[in-house]
């Protein structure tokens, strides 16, 4: 067999030690949380078909998907062979296409409403760049079947608590309704059709500011005159106008008791906020959005809303759903960055031994150890011990046996 | 869109709640056994290039590749295109092979020797049939970098106290060397280069008898005389005679100190037993090789051995190497069988509510509940409450918000 190059494949990277000590706390922490607030973890496929991906209302994400190569007879390649021709499946781009099906296709056998976890690596084929992977942790709550807004503040507060159980405090959950852009868009004069194109520049209001956000929009044709007023309106627009502005709409009160009831359960160690420049880009939504912003970074580290239509399309009725993701990939970014994770694990110790010690006898003396709560690896020494000790990697303690009578502290 | 057909795709399945609260208390209990014996868990992509994966020694696996399509510039679909003209990238089929690559890959960041930990899902697109999936979890330690015996007796313990921490006992771990074997065809007179195609055959000993692998052999051509006295010997060899039989060889020395050695380490909890007949299908194994058998069960619940070439593939240099593995799947499926999991994890409380009742309170009063150690879902009441309480599903107790003054056992 000839050399074979030993990185990982373009855009995919391979998880050390140290990262995964991280992540497996974080995992298990989250999922605590999450099972303590009655939610069911369930597992789905990383493959699913075609039809169901192509079909799906993934925006951009479609043009990323990962298929796979049908076998055997159903493969026939001919010059005009399309992609959907030699392809059956692929891999998921996200986890609430599958959590659709899932619930489709498992209805009978779930808690009505049914309140599910997902933690699991989804595929995108994304151009590779800094801190973008195509193969990364999606982490999900969602509540299926449950029209009431007690879904959208159950997931809030469960969110919220799963953040400061990892140690994140004092972010900002910003909360806003589709309908509320859109009924602004329409107030200022623009047709209901082109909500969804002046959704999308409106969007990058924090990014590109009002100004911008003018200059795009007169780009793509629309009359200065309403723009100014749509960008006057949203300027106008506060928790305290919300309900003079659009009026005697029954979103608008649900969206007030559920940033004043998130507010309540919050106990003042983070932030509810309405945002009515929020618009999140997944074109599923269909009423309330959320997104979690923390400290510095220009990014969110979670988002979700109520997208009561999509389900509807895999099972044999509508049924309405809310979801929260949490962002697992920035958040390990983060914590990396803040460096202090290794003190989260249990001590590891070295046990260096000698090719002629009784092997039986160290591996007693490492289960005393173990017993303590030290996490022991046995290490052969070689002629040079100070350099394998100083070429220690993760390790707290070494010990050597038969000679040390004590764990000794590595720098 | 039209309606799409919900199930999962053909050789896959969806995971219900139940036997997920299984999955993750049986993967957590064994990765913090590995983790105390000083392993450390690692994460490669699902994805390896289709160089890789076909350049390896997986045997049959190398027929069950799922490949990827390539995508843009890079697809040239004529009438002659190869599978290796269409796909350069495949889902990994084991984490044997993947551990190789992330060792020549990452070699000098690894404490040497590395002991590395993969819980996670493989791809096989096997024939669908009964307990036989196409996406199927692999749990799996390696000890990278040690050529002396400490690493399979570390092995073999880490493995069975596992097996031990998630409740069983009994079990029997089977060992062999690859060298006694092809030893004792050569002994019986056969030419060397024969050695693989009649140990495939007398790996079915257990199955077939004595009888059957005669019959196997005379119809492969090869002289009865030799078979006659290949099966004498394999069945007059044991852990006393084996010495006698095959002398002189250091690997005998070290396989039986490695039976004597772990079955000290056992302390009776489990069986260490000599298996002249264990082969193992996988090609690349160059010296000792494990099996567990448990109770009765016709299949292993583990296996692994020593594979001293591999990592010279992908690496610049040969590295010794030895891995364990439990059959994680088909130890959640004893463990379903045996249907006393859901004991296992926290008690579950369906807290009732009434669309008036103000949300804050209920989730305040579930938390009071949660603090306890209960995991509680908010349920709103309908008019049908009792029918409501009879539908729940993985439920312990209920409690009616407002009415109730203790939890109701759910029988």
């Amino acid at each position: 067999m000839a050399k074979i190059n030993a990185n990982p494949v373009r855009g995919t990277r391979d998880i050390l030690p140290e990262e995964m000590v991280l992540r497996n706390i974080l995992e298990s922490k989250i999922l605590n949380i999450y099972t303590r607030h009655g939610f069911e973890r369930i597992e789905t496929p990383a493959l699913e078909s075609l039809d169901l991906l192509m079909n799906s209302d993934g925006g951009d994400n479609l043009k990323m998907i990962f298929t796979i190569l049908k076998r055997g007879d159903k493969l026939n390649i001919s010059e005009d062979s399309k992609v959907k021709d030699l392809c059956d499946m692929g891999l998921r781009y996200d986890l609430t296409l599958p959590l659709s099906r899932f619930y489709g296709n498992n209805k009978e056998l779930l808690q009505q409403p049914f309140k599910s976890i997902q933690i699991d690596n989804v595929y995108r084929a994304e151009r590779p760049q800094k801190g973008r992977f195509r193969s990364f942790k999606q982490c999900d709550i969602d509540i299926i079947g449950e029209s009431s807004i007690t879904a959208e503040i159950e997931l809030i507060n469960t969110t919220a608590k799963a953040l400061l159980e990892i140690g994140f405090s004092d972010f900002t959950i910003r909360v806003n309704d589709r309908r509320i852009l859109s009924s602004l868009i329409v107030k200022s004069g623009f047709d209901q059709i082109h909500v969804p194109s002046i959704s999308v520049v409106l969007d990058k209001l924090d990014k590109i500011g009002q100004d911008g956000v003018k200059k795009e929009l007169v780009e793509k044709s629309y009359e200065e005159e309403k723009i100014l007023d749509l960008i006057k309106n949203i300027a106008n627009l506060n928790e305290d106008t919300l309900e003079s502005i659009i009026s005697n709409e029954i979103y608008v009160k649900e969206l007030k008791k559920v940033i004043s009831d998130a507010r309540v359960l919050a106990r003042g160690e983070y932030s509810i906020m309405f945002d009515p420049t929020l618009v999140r880009g997944m074109g599923y939504y269909t009423g309330q959005i959320f997104e979690i912003s923390y400290g510095p970074y220009g990014f969110s580290i979670g988002g979700g809303g109520r997208y009561d239509n999509m389900i509807g399309n895999v099972s044999n009725e509508s049924v309405p759903a809310v979801g929260f993701s949490i962002g697992f990939e920035r958040i390990i970014t983060i914590l990396m960055e803040e460096n202090n994770h290794q003190s989260l694990r249990n001590k590891r110790v070295a046990l260096f031994y000698k090719q002629e010690d009784e092997i039986t006898s160290v591996i007693n003396y490492a289960d005393e150890l173990r017993i303590k709560g030290y996490y022991v690896s046995l290490i052969l020494s070689k002629k040079k011990l100070s350099k394998q000790i100083g070429q220690l990697k993760n390790f707290d303690y070494f010990f050597i046996y038969g000679k040390d009578d004590e764990l000794k502290s590595i720098d």
